[in-house]
């Protein structure tokens, strides 16, 4: 949209690559039916409720013309139990994104729940990883990460292990009727992808939420009030990690599911 | 969207007032055919094939706690002829707007077709106005307005009688199916405003279009030039204005139209 | 500088003149003793030891050629007691501003000690009215005004009356030697500016520090920490003004004092 | 400065290095005596009139407490002749930085022309390499490299010889004094950095400038058209670098020559 300029023109130096990302990511687990008020039905959270906040510096990203941009995504460990299928991953609560480009996009093409903020390149002083990210001038999160390691082989071989098959990134894709009154589209969708690891390290991490007024984010205040203030039972390690990813894998495009 | 934190909580402070927006209008004639190519069915190009080119500086924005955003709209003078209605007024082209909350809205919300740029704060040096647009470090747009006058009462009153009936802003509403490929909304719409004009002036004014490539500009660069190769035929008289505007109007609000 | 490139060279458009100015200001008095602590002899502390910080929203600047910037300034209310002239005013304790170009130019020319923050543009809703500041990501000031109506006669003749002669807008120069390691120059100096104001409203008025660490913001933590432990006796009347400002005044040029 | 809340504490993670450099390197020959006119005695051209124009996407850097920030160089090759010491090396024509605090730093310590622009990280498609530079919404730089290649074994012994002893970064110390009128400081310097290369590709570059006017740019706007105005007589091998940089070499600091 606008479609009456007709599709955007294919470039064949495009695909689904960006060839260079830097993520940060922090997980912690949290109180079951805390967590479980912001997962529709008939999404359900998996048998530990765990949180995980990603921040992912995307750079030489194909289908941007190698620009780039930077995300903070918040999703839930859970389960999607449909009539006709069962898929166990991660259900994107929120992901904040400082372009509108691929926000538009994810928020249409494959239902991803993203919205702006200002989000600060990660800086990395004395080995300690640090970003940000805030709306209208207002912090709302912080995300540390120091005691970086490499992991252990046996570390890597259980990652593998525990992601086999539940590494499906899942969305609900819900547009009002025009006006904004009543629905429109109203979809379970996944949008897999395909992740290279060129290096990660192990460490412990952290997140730390600011409780906003209307007057200070009218648009998300109370997205960033209900994830401050679910339980923080225990931090899971922390993981730093460079690679490319790709979000055009050709027998697993993003779709529906029911 | 996201949806599952509930709808976005209402404050009593909010309404649909842009209270404080300063604009810059100019015009111009083009080609029937050349503009005809953009409208979508049921749209025609209205009897005089008019390209208003307008700007605006948001502020005191009551949905935004009184923040603001600046606009640059891109409209086609055209009527709907519906089976059910017949519209005179404006076809929005595009819209490129520098905040990505009210890009979101009034995309899923209004169908408006609008897209992110950096776009300039208008500067005003000797009694010239300007302003620029642009993304991904290339400006693809300027704006300028001089030789500004006060309008005459008869420009005032032919201004109000031609516009009577006739400034309804319309849009295509387009969401393609998950993944992309297919449709999964297609609806014509209205969003009427109500507009309070404190003061304006009437000048010479005109735009310049900068082409672009796929490199400079992936995902609008076809937009900017399928704009920039509208032949102008003459510019209209330039508007400059300052007051407030209502986007939403109880008996009028956006709706679809058929 | 560079200088090589010769003078900048001058516009005729180019004046002192910043011709559309929206200013906050509030203004608490301090503990004598900890608002001396930052005053470099022979300057001291005003009879009353008043901390003023004014938001400005400059618009229309001509030797901008008509582009704007935003500023946060902290004044003390001060008296140099130089060797050949007496001076009542208001030293700049610092002035933060969201645009390089001035702040080269005031640092250089007049020896006023600006630095670069993020400064949100104000907002406007329900009659309040905000800005705050921040750097890296991390906001330092919230800065609040509400309850406006219009001042009385005998307030406009009492701060007219209160202000003649003690309106001495003043700086330290300080330069370091090449290297960063001694100094290189050294003086005190005044820039008077004519200020016009078309509107003003008085209200109440209050800003809101956060302490921050060397890790948020490594080149400003020791001086916005300084201005948040100034202890606040009480918060005077806060004012809001549009008007103009010439920072060009031919009789009264930026100046060393001694 | 300001200097009246002390020196700017020192961290102990703090130091000269900027651990995460990228860099794309375009050089051309020009003519000597179209360089000479910019070079204040008693700077000379080099033997070869050779302009370097340099951006660097600086990441890590500890005095930035792991922050980053984007620089754009131009560089004449020179020899400095002073009354006791020859040196030869590159004197800075100017350099934008896309952050306030290395800008102020530079000029003030180093006497570095720093200015700010809006600077693009680059972007890297199908094996292009891109950066661009703007002011007040206008580009007024594009830095192009492609076909890039490991360097040779000769190249790099090559490369080491022809500038060993001629490395020296110089610049020009101007500051005028209060007022703007005449001069408080004027000093030849040298800012010596030590360099660490990790990874360097050699390509074909190139850069290509646009004219501005005052209305554009104000303050800029006659050194960006002075480049422009620079004949290129040949392009010069391109090189994409990534490694480190330490601003602080303990035996070869920042000082004035003569």
């Amino acid at each position: 949209m606008p479609a009456h300029f007709g599709p955007r023109p294919f470039s064949p130096k495009s695909s689904g690559w960006y060839r260079d990302v830097t993520s940060m990511t922090v997980a912690f687990v949290t109180e079951r039916e805390a967590l479980a008020a912001y997962l529709p039905a008939p999404y359900r959270v998996a048998d530990i409720p765990v949180v995980t906040i990603t921040y992912a510096c995307n750079r030489q990203v194909d289908w941007l013309a190698g620009h780039g941009y930077n995300l903070v995504a918040v999703n839930a460990a859970a389960v999607f139990e449909g009539e006709d299928e069962t898929l166990e991953g991660n259900f994107t609560l929120i992901m904040w994104e400082d372009l509108a480009d691929p926000i538009l996009t994810g928020r249409e093409m494959q239902g991803i729940p993203k919205v702006y903020a200002d989000i600060t390149e990660h800086s990395v002083i004395d080995g300690h990883w640090h970003t940000s990210a805030g709306h209208f001038g207002h912090k709302f999160l912080d995300v540390n990460i120091t005691n970086l390691r490499e992991p252990t082989p046996e570390e890597v071989v259980g990652n593998a292990r525990a992601r086999k098959g539940k590494d499906n990134p899942m969305a609900w894709r819900y547009m009002p009727a025009v006006g904004g009154f009543g629905q429109a589209l109203n979809d379970a969708t996944t949008y897999p992808s395909e992740n290279v690891i060129d290096e990660a390290w192990v460490g412990e991490g952290s997140a730390a939420w600011q409780h906003l007024t209307w007057e200070q984010n009218p648009t998300q205040f109370h997205i960033v009030n209900a994830l401050a203030d679910l339980p923080v039972l225990s931090w899971l390690p922390a993981t730093v990690a460079r690679g490319s990813t790709n979000l055009v894998v050709l027998d697993r495009l993003p779709r529906r599911i029911s």
